[in-house]
């Protein structure tokens, strides 16, 4: 395990969605981050006290997290070498990039000299199955979304603490580092061999008989031309009895390819639907997710009236204004009535 | 470079599919096999002459191909036993199996004592890139198909023969061990990490100015609960001008999950012309290619001309019937007529 609390790592980024794993653990874990490393051209900030590695060590933390997420998931220069000094002050260091810490020589060095720790959370299990589409047993709800980085993750943590809030159980499955450094564990999908993306969701997410849910972290977008076979295989595998669609309005072309334009919500929902069926003929869309940040409320609100009107579903921004109206829909199509839930004593 | 002459491996092995690998290189490299090595449970054959390690040895092979296929790929006691006789009798190993040979101790330590050498054909290059989804120069045709096994690869090899007996520039391009131990080079890409299965395509098939053709070989089915995710990504890096939709009419269920009924090939070819088209809009289905291996010759040719009415598109079985009619209707949609493509003198 992780040895926290953590000190999260911004570098030199400028990309707000660049940083989305330090982000993750700032808002969904705040009592084990007490700090945010970044240098001084980075503009972005996390709300956390500025440290340097030796203050970090002094606040407490005992791992630096290198929670960026860019495509490819290179490890630069800059990256080692701030990592080096990390280890050289006392920190263990983890990272969810595509380029494992083991990989380069000077940090492994490094931490062997001084008994620190490297942990690359991409790692997947060696013992992942070949999906095999099999039904299970147990109730299954999948984020997907337009793009990649709209707010799947979110919407995911959001709704597995509001369906605990209302006696529902449910368990957020982390598909992606920032989501796996969450909940402590989770499979790196983008990291599994293509061959194994569907069974390791089969894996991550076995029969269950509890009457909870299991609820699945989305990853990529069926419109995304680098990463749309991720999607794909974890549709299949997950075999959603409920979808939620995420989207960011603000979002004008794809994720790191702006010269692909966004797809519409309604045609992304009836993609999905139509590639879920192959696993779970009976799937269904409970609701649209849209990050409003970038909107006034009162705009949020309206879009959130306007979105739910177009596509007949619960529209709501998750973190902004709560998930009981997902929720609902979900006790609606799923949930025994109170009857059948409570049997007489 | 793997050393031929080879001598084809089918184990135990009574499933014809599983065997495809072998049976490839028999068809497609004659030249380069001189015998296979069968054991007595074996009711199969490659019509080669069934030599044991030292008989091949003898009669010049250089090399034992593990030509299996089966899902997941794992490596069995058996096939590590006879791995090391092999090498023991003087062959180098090549597998094309997800388990590597070089994770089996036994082996290397074998071929290190024995001086031979362990080919791994599933280890894809280190440099692959994310997909970018950027239009490229070229023109590019994509095998797709209803399941696994269904003809993708020999459909894609005969296309390659027939269109540069015809005078056409075409190349085909491998993403299966068959294939890369056939062509010599490719990607073996069910076993590259998921979040670039569509930039292997892109790396394998790269812009080109010469007028000819990348014939890219498919991978999976977008109805295969296991594999829909490699076919989607490897749709998308193809960028496909022209697609042509193989099928075996005489399988019954999916490949290795008989529980999953076989898609139609209308809604096959209306599912990848959709999906093809986040990167090529303009893509077309230019033809049907059967495997009517199981069928009288009358039979096949009227299942042909009935499959060829259905859909409105060339169809034939391009191992038995050849396939003119594929290319007939690739000259009619893409090439240029005899005046554009030959400037007067």
């Amino acid at each position: 395990m992780i040895a926290s609390p953590y000190l999260l790592y911004l570098g030199h980024s400028n990309d707000e969605v660049g940083i989305k794993t330090s982000r993750g653990l700032a808002v969904f874990r705040p009592d084990d981050c007490v700090g945010e490393f970044r240098h001084d051209d980075c503009g972005l900030t996390l709300g956390l006290p500025r440290m340097d590695f030796a203050q970090a060590v002094q606040a407490g933390a005992r791992t630096l997290v290198l929670g960026l997420a860019h495509a490819g998931g290179n490890m630069g220069d800059d990256l080692v070498r701030d990592s080096l000094a990390a280890l050289e002050a006392g920190l263990d260091v983890a990272s969810g990039l595509h380029s494992r810490l083991r990989d380069e020589p000077a940090l492994v060095a490094a931490a062997e000299r001084l008994g620190r720790t490297l942990h690359d959370v991409r790692d997947p299990r060696p013992d992942i199955p070949v999906g095999n589409g099999r039904k299970r047993a147990g109730r299954r709800l999948l984020t997907v979304g337009t793009d990649c980085s709209v707010g799947k993750m979110y919407t995911t943590l959001c709704l597995e603490r509001g369906m605990r809030e209302r006696g529902i159980k449910a368990d957020f499955r982390a598909t992606g580092q920032t989501g796996i450094l969450i909940a402590g564990s989770g499979v790196p999908l983008d990291a599994v061999v293509a061959d194994f993306i569907s069974g390791a969701i089969e894996q991550l997410s076995p029969a269950r008989d509890d009457g909870g849910w299991d609820l699945i972290e989305g990853q990529g977008s069926l419109f995304h031309p680098s990463f749309a076979g991720v999607s794909m295989g974890l549709l299949h595998g997950a075999q959603p009895d409920a979808l939620v669609l995420c989207h960011d309005p603000a979002r004008v072309g794809m994720r790191g390819l702006p010269h692909y334009a966004m797809p519409g919500l309604k045609e992304t929902l009836e993609a999905n639907l139509w590639a879920a069926r192959l696993t779970n003929p009976d799937v269904r869309a409970v609701g649209i997710a849209l990050n409003t940040s970038k909107l006034s409320r009162a705009d949020a609100e309206r879009l959130c009236a306007e979105t739910a009107d177009q596509l007949g579903l619960p529209c709501t921004d998750p973190f902004a204004m709560g998930v009981n109206p997902i929720i609902d829909r979900i006790i609606e199509c799923f949930e025994p009535s109170p009857r059948e839930a409570m049997p007489s004593r």
